[in-house]
């Protein structure tokens, strides 16, 4: 998974706290992180519904929706695409008897624990909100969030 | 994750129906694959302690131990090593009121959640085994350990 999941996702940590659209710029200096590149994966979450871009002087990056409807899975999908970590090739079509036609990525055991194992994954992913991050580190520390809105001034 | 998890699954079951030593270049050769490459996963199983290699005109590629003991996530980690597919790498240490000698991974709300659903992926592949899948393919095709053996001669 690259870099871009931990980014995205502190920055969208971030936001639900400031409340309010903030630069990219301004957003990669919180982390000292490569603006240009912090740049194309707030585009991606842009594309995913995630972020709205807004323009003028006073615009930048925002939620575009509430941190409780933004699942971690959202997040990760947004950066890394939607395909599993595991792709069935259907190597058993290649076989001395293999049906070359036949729908291996449906069908074949190995895919189908695989599979279990990736959905098992999502699961939990999906089962997690920026809402739900926000709150776990407010518990802990609870002035984080007036802190961080103050930063971004 | 690499196409070298499904050639190294699908030939630890084919090692378990066959139940004896097989060349790399005839276990290669069952779905077509490319040998040398194939050899090279085989090599990590061997170094993971889930294939022996055995020496001689009649040696091979074997399983090293009961397929009942050999879980897919033993065979995954062998190919595609022990680190979790998300990395921490503890940006918020950069933060302006971060501290670089956290523990991170540890303690950030956002690796900990990255990780339960890691775990769940695990837990899920630890709990399915080689047998299970010899198992599952067998209530389908009872005649498939037996046409295995027979191309394998």
């Amino acid at each position: 998974m690259s870099e871009g999941v931990e980014w995205a996702l502190h920055t969208c940590v971030n936001l639900a706290w400031v409340g309010r659209p903030v630069g990219s710029a301004r957003l990669a200096a919180f982390y000292g992180l490569p603006p240009a590149y912090l740049n194309k994966r707030l585009q991606n979450l842009v594309r995913a519904g995630i972020l709205t871009s807004v323009p003028g002087p006073k615009g930048g990056f925002a939620l575009a929706r509430d941190p409780a409807s933004i699942s971690l899975l959202d997040v990760v999908t947004a950066i890394e695409g939607p395909d599993p970590a595991f792709r069935c090739t259907g190597i058993l079509g290649d076989s001395p008897w293999g049906d070359k036609t036949a729908d291996h990525p449906s069908t074949c055991a190995i895919a189908a624990a695989m599979r279990r194992a990736e959905l098992a994954w999502r699961r939990e992913l999906a089962g997690q909100t920026i809402a739900d991050v926000c709150a776990t580190v407010e518990r802990r520390a609870p002035g984080e969030p007036e802190r961080t809105r103050r930063w971004f001034g």
